[in-house]
């Protein structure tokens, strides 16, 4: 049986801890970044001898990698179901790339159009939106999302709503949107669908599906730094009819065919949306971390992560003091934001890394919008505190993955009934009050 | 003294090549991309036991992976004299993201006035320009830029003109331009500098200079993929004050204070323009890799580089049917765009590659305009070329780094003078005409 945790670099890593000590750092935090694969570390490796400028260089190396390049994008079209005959694979450095430069290219084409997007999102699927008409689909007091609320405003906004964007899994609470459901109801009205992929693509297998499904995930994007292959690289997926009707976001090299002081033809997609040298590096780092996946299994590696989260969720439940915000975990990725009574979140995370060496997030985790929602805190409160600079809202956030252990999960009780149980102390300790 | 040659990966990379034997490649298209420095593999692979998420991260490994990104920008900043009290050191993928961004963010704050760029750029530093009036400096039949006719248009467009962007070393003939004398005129106009310094910066001493002087660049853009770092890093610099009155231009995670659905405050820069998760090892290894350039001495870099540019366009003049492109060496970066005499540059290319394992670039290198002109082809041709599908106007480069060699030259030399005395029998075995 493979030992997840032997497949990461650094998941030994020794860290100093207040009491002079060192001690194995945890890392859940992974929501955030995964650390690399060795395997993958290994296979870029073996490839550095061979790297070198891609598609335009005549040499050797320039063959090699301009094929190790083009071959990503089968190897990623693979991993979720695209069809590379009618999909896109564009290749930019991160999911907020990804949102923002197809926000822009649609804004071009559907400018006083609707875009629906909803409460649940990061500010990356939730900013890049702004300069349309939005309109947000609700979420109850749980943070679930309203599918009741989505399809009100399918009907009320009919054929102008141009787009619907959806976080595939929510980075704060987890929860696994129904999106192949979404999608029929979405294609229904004629409109297309982006699923923000981030903390979906990394932890349960995806299928985009066939063109002609109505459940068919029209774009994807996701990161690969939140899938084992940190080197700088995101995926846009998205119908090269479509991609190909509009002008390149960013432009400059790569992206046309034929320039003159007065005329432009753009380069077909995916080039004509990829500005720039490309990061060959990234790609064959995300190519060898998607195989590792694909040998691992993405269904192994969800059953795994979901009994981490179920361990986990036992003893948090059995811990007095601790507030959860998730209430149905058969439906969500791996991660679980709390916070425990009397203790500001960063605070909490804080005593977490000095005295035991856990890595968590606390805080709005680039969701201010839906945590307001969650915690309960009105508008004007919001901006109060912020216009003061007082404490925020907010959680803390363990997030797994793949290589975390039962036993890290023990660790971390411990040390969370130990803070909570010398509380004052702690707090003494760190000069803060409740 | 130190083998530059032993400083990167690959240099003894054996390709094979079409008599079936395998020979040490050659690589002469660094103005591309640049193999990696050994050293920065070193310091990434101490570092990645490290690797974590950052900024909004509390766990010690996130702390650690913070302060090795933020020190990344002190590491820019000391490489290239920028005042980290007064400027920016914004981490972006290449140089194209990083003028497209400025291009954006100028525009939603100076879209009705005038920029000044020039004929001799990149599409990289021409197409992002387009939605402005754009005024080109002319350039003369050998490419060189014409300061009078910048100041003639500085002259005419007054104080309309917001930005002069040019290019700190031109791409395809090596040009540098006289930065710091068109930075004097520039600010004599009120207006602002830009230098793309993706070609110069690898090869020369940069040094923005100080806020107070006439002779100061204001804006700085390259990409650490040519500078021996390559993992999907570039970097945009310039002054806090003018980006902070601007808002993002993509928007999402890390570039947001305080948003609710009615207000939104943003961060400052440099993190206000650096939506999504940064890439930490990208930066970590741009870090490295300008270590090892200081460490090495840039001048020593600079004049090494230029030895072999006049060894190498020594022997290229001395070889009959060569046609060269540059006619001035004393202020080129070590580039050599050329053409042989009968023979496509593409053909020619392929040739020294299958041949004899050597990398070249042919064709445009991104920058249609400046070639045009070099060729003294016609609009009306280029575009009829391009309709048709014709062999398109071009030459052939050669970019020199630092891990060339002399005895590569040579190689190169008598490769190519071996396909010009056998010209038939090459162009036969790969059946073209010329």
């Amino acid at each position: 049986m493979i030992d997840y945790k032997d497949l990461v670099v650094g998941a030994d890593t020794l860290v100093p801890i207040a009491n002079g000590r060192h001690v194995k750092y945890v890392n859940f935090d992974n929501a955030a970044t995964t650390p690399p694969f060795k395997s993958m570390i290994d296979d870029l490796t073996n490839f550095l001898p061979y790297y070198s400028s891609i598609h335009r260089g005549m040499g050797y190396k320039s063959q090699v990698s301009t094929e190790a390049y083009e071959e990503g994008r089968k190897v990623v079209a693979d991993f979720v179901g695209a069809d590379l005959n009618k999909d896109a694979v564009i290749f930019v450095k991160n999911t907020s790339e990804a949102i923002n430069k197809l926000a822009n290219m649609l804004y071009e084409k559907y400018s006083d159009c609707v875009i629906i997007s909803t409460e649940m999102e990061h500010h990356s699927n939730y900013l890049p939106w702004g300069k349309f008409n939005v309109e947000y689909v609700k979420v109850d007091k749980y943070g679930k999302l309203s599918i009741e609320d989505l399809e009100d405003k399918l009907q009320m906004f009919g054929d102008r709503v141009k787009l619907v964007t959806v976080t595939g899994a929510s980075n704060v609470t987890g929860f696994k949107n129904p999106i192949h459901h979404i999608a029929k109801l979405v294609h229904g009205y004629g409109a297309k669908l982006l699923v923000d992929g981030a903390q979906l693509v990394p932890h349960v297998a995806i299928d985009m599906k066939s063109h002609d499904s109505l459940e068919h995930i029209d774009y994807l994007a996701f990161s690969a730094h939140k899938m084992y292959a940190p080197f700088g690289i995101g995926v846009l997926i998205g119908p090269i009819e479509e991609l190909n009707s509009i002008p390149p976001d960013y432009k400059g090299g790569g992206t046309v065919d034929v320039v003159t002081h007065e005329f432009v033809k753009w380069n077909d997609t995916p080039e004509k949306d990829e500005a720039g040298s490309p990061n060959v590096l990234g790609v064959v780092a995300l190519s060898s971390a998607i195989k590792t996946l694909q040998e691992l299994g993405m269904d192994n590696i969800e059953n795994y992560e979901s009994n981490l989260l179920n361990y986990a969720l036992y003893y948090l439940r059995n811990t007095p003091q601790v507030i959860l915000y998730c209430i149905d975990c058969n439906c969500n990725v791996s991660l679980i934001p709390f916070n425990v009574e009397g203790m500001y979140h960063e605070t909490l995370s804080k005593i977490l890394s000095k005295e035991f060496g856990i890595g968590v997030r606390s805080g709005c985790f680039c969701a201010q919008p839906y945590i307001q929602r969650l915690l309960n805190v009105s508008l004007k409160d919001s901006i109060n505190i912020a216009k003061k600079g007082g404490r925020r809202p907010g959680m803390v956030r363990l997030s797994f993955a793949l290589y975390n252990t039962y036993h890290e999960i023990d660790y971390f009780i411990y040390a969370l009934r130990k803070i909570i149980n010398y509380k004052e102390w702690y707090l003494e300790k760190y000069q803060v009050s409740i």
